[in-house]
């Protein structure tokens, strides 16, 4: 293990924080909250840790999968806890693991929040909130890298690792102008989706918070309705901004380089345009009796459904009081997740197209054993170890999904508030069904529990590999 | 597609149906009761269209496992169809529909119900419903291939398709001798639990239905409250018996054949010990509060317990009111399923701890780049083509899964009971959670939610593929 790198990025990690950290100091003196010096002591901490750790380089560059793997679960650990301080400085949530979980959440793009009432919260609190969603959403370490010159071998192991789907590709040679090209689209996209909504007059601190908060497909809101007293507009261009981070992000590079047949032919977008087609369309018949107009039944169940698949996790209206084949479906759909190499959680429709090629090519090689067959997705084979990797990903995600249920289910209300909760977990929702739904949150579960939710957010966003290297055993003896 | 051998086949499956219908016959003639004349009608159904079918041998031996899978497939659903006669012609069952049901799930031995009241039913059906169980839990093709000579190809085949497990391994080089083998230790298991059970001083057909309905872990009952009236001693000898039908059927071979040493040493049964004792002691410590004695606990728990890893589905108790770190366990216990090579139902052991170890593999590989690491299973490698076809299974069950959700989602009365009527289904249990625990039954659900169960019953006892082939269009294009 490569411990002079781990330490030098941690270390940068750290430094990068206090710079986020200046963002909310701001939206407090702006509002003249006194709970903005919590920033700046959290911003304190942050330095005086950072900056003696990143001050040497590291002469050794050897970094593989596995470094890449631990450092970027290690960075996600303590760029939470350290998020985590202000709330706690400020007394706005007193208990640590309530603040962790909140910071997790965040940084994960969950947003299951503890907090019973968000609108008796500080701006400046609910901007860190709403921001965290958006650093997370990309990825602090691919941020890290558009700015930090760093040797050849970590750049693309710590791409790999933080960024969402089977695998990643680079856009252009070399990895830092691919990072550098994603966040720029990331921030125009972005600040579309503010411009949009400043033009729907929607109040500013609104806006800010809500396209960040879309952005990172994170979901935390800052009204206890969540989305649901803004105007159907105001709705329609939060929605539309989910469908859209909801796109792998190497579309819209291939659009603004020209390519734009070869960004229309893509398999997965393709997918997810029918998947959401579809579960609205069923999800409105379904609900249609339950509103006044097509309209409304359509709007309502567009939002669920986008909201959803892209687990971001905004809502207008109470699901769960819906007939159960629309909240089967939303559930699915929470599992499912958008396109791989967006901002969304889940288990992304790329794996799931994969995985079902590979049962289609089962029973067409036991129909026909000599049959030479491969599995392709977007027009090439894919690669075995993709296959293997994508398979492992799976297992070892039901393995943690049944792991965490039962860790959590002696503390729940009932089966479906636990097994929708971990499902909201695992794919970094944010909420889900029972005492865990549109009305309710995760306060009622015991520190124990959300703390393993904490393990499940970030399994769920590093694409479990991370976390499980992290916690085993073998990662540390290897010394 | 080897048409001949098919036909051939599927026309001695109606002979042998036939055959296994006399002895419900004789029990109507025994208890006079007139509804044995049913049983007679449908052996002159099955003889007319089995005689013809059968009388022809078949010239071309080419059988591959595709034809394995189809015939194996096509026979159960032959197999179910005729079984239900008996139920339709004499009147206890009027829908057609739901006799269907009713013989599926004895023949997979699931042993979901559509009775409200089994008492009420003639011994002659009630005998036949059990029996069912018995046919299915080692397999009727396994049956065949004891007694029918047939060409070298199509016997390894059948066996596949029909075993359970993630490989079939012949415990002699002889396919059919080792069909014989397993046989007869099914027949000497069954009847040591009758003569327990007689010993035990329970009445003869009682005993008779419970010996013949534990051996094919398949659980139909012929009392309303399951088998929670018998006394303790006799609960106690069931359970002993669904545990040892849990266990790989190749272990009694040899201990049988004095390798005793190495039937202890057996990888998978030691995990099914160490999860139903692990899983009885939580669940004894949750339930402790709600018996008088400690002893009751234990012994509550340990049915269940074992009634749901073995996929039986027998209860004494209604764990429904249990609290819910219990019944979730009882649910993933479902999933778990006993050993390979037994009589139960679920995913079975073997295939979880085979992805563990995938997982763990890959693991070390991320943090040993260049180490050569293979999976191993009692002590032997794994060929990649098992666990090539291990995650097919895995993902195939996954889809089944969630489709059949969907489909029975919108006619179910909640969340819990779907989910928990699919499981049930799918792993062959028979009972689930919600209105299909103990207290209910399948009556509830309409014609097509019935047939999706059955769908589940059927590929859950095969194990997805040969259900997968039989509805693939591609099987039937292949002429």
């Amino acid at each position: 293990m490569n411990y002079s790198v781990i330490r030098f990025l941690m270390g940068w990690i750290l430094n990068f924080e206090a710079g986020f950290m200046l963002l909310p100091a701001l939206v407090a003196w702006y509002y003249e909250e006194h709970q903005g010096i919590s920033f700046l002591i959290s911003m304190g901490v942050c330095l005086a840790l950072g900056i003696p750790l990143s001050r040497k380089k590291p002469k050794n560059h050897v970094f593989y999968t596995a470094e890449g793997y631990v450092t970027v679960s290690l960075s996600w650990v303590v760029l939470s806890i350290m998020g985590s301080l202000p709330f706690m400085i400020s007394g706005c949530i007193t208990s640590p693991i309530d603040a962790f979980f909140e910071t997790v959440s965040g940084f994960t793009t969950t947003s299951a929040t503890v907090l019973t009432d968000v609108e008796a919260f500080p701006k400046c609190m609910l901007f860190w909130r709403s921001f965290t969603n958006w650093i997370g959403g990309m990825g602090v370490l691919v941020f890290i890298l558009c700015l930090l010159p760093l040797a050849g071998g970590s750049q693309m192991n710590l791409m790999k690792a933080e960024s969402p789907g089977p695998s990643v590709s680079r856009l252009v040679p070399k990895v830092r102008s691919t990072a550098k090209i994603l966040y720029g689209i990331y921030i125009a996209l972005t600040g579309a989706e503010l411009v949009a909504l400043l033009l729907a007059r929607m109040p500013f601190f609104d806006a800010v918070n809500l396209a960040v908060g879309t952005a990172g497909t994170g979901g935390f809101f800052i009204k206890q309705d969540s989305i649901s007293s803004y105007t159907i507009l105001q709705q329609g261009i939060i929605t539309g901004f989910m469908i859209l981070f909801g796109i792998n992000f190497n579309l819209y590079f291939l659009m603004l380089t020209g390519r734009l047949r070869q960004a229309v032919a893509n398999e997965e977008v393709r997918v997810y345009f029918i998947l959401m087609i579809l579960a609205a369309a069923v999800v409105t018949l379904n609900t249609r009796h339950l509103y006044d107009t097509v309209f409304y039944a359509i709007h309502r169940s567009a939002v669920s459904v986008v909201s959803m698949i892209t687990s971001t996790g905004y809502f207008t209206t109470d699901y769960c009081q819906w007939p159960l084949l629309s909240q089967t479906i939303l559930v699915l759909l929470m599992f499912c997740g958008a396109c791989a190499g967006s901002t969304g959680g889940g288990m992304k429709i790329s794996r799931l197209l994969l995985l079902f090629k590979t049962v289609k090519k089962e029973i067409i090689l036991s129909l026909h054993p000599r049959a030479v067959e491969t599995v392709k997705m977007e027009g090439k084979s894919v690669r075995p170890e993709v296959i293997r990797s994508l398979n492992v990903y799976f297992a070892a995600y039901g393995m943690i999904f049944v792991v965490s249920l039962l860790l959590i289910t002696a503390d729940g209300p009932d089966l479906v508030t636990n097994f929708s909760a971990v499902t909201a977990m695992m794919n970094n929702i944010g909420i889900g069904l029972g005492q865990v739904g549109p009305t309710g949150d995760f306060s009622m579960y015991n520190g124990f529990s959300k703390l393993v939710f904490c393990f499940d957010m970030l399994a769920g966003r590093l694409e479990i590999m991370p976390m499980l290297l992290l916690f085993s055993r073998k990662t540390w003896k290897k010394f």
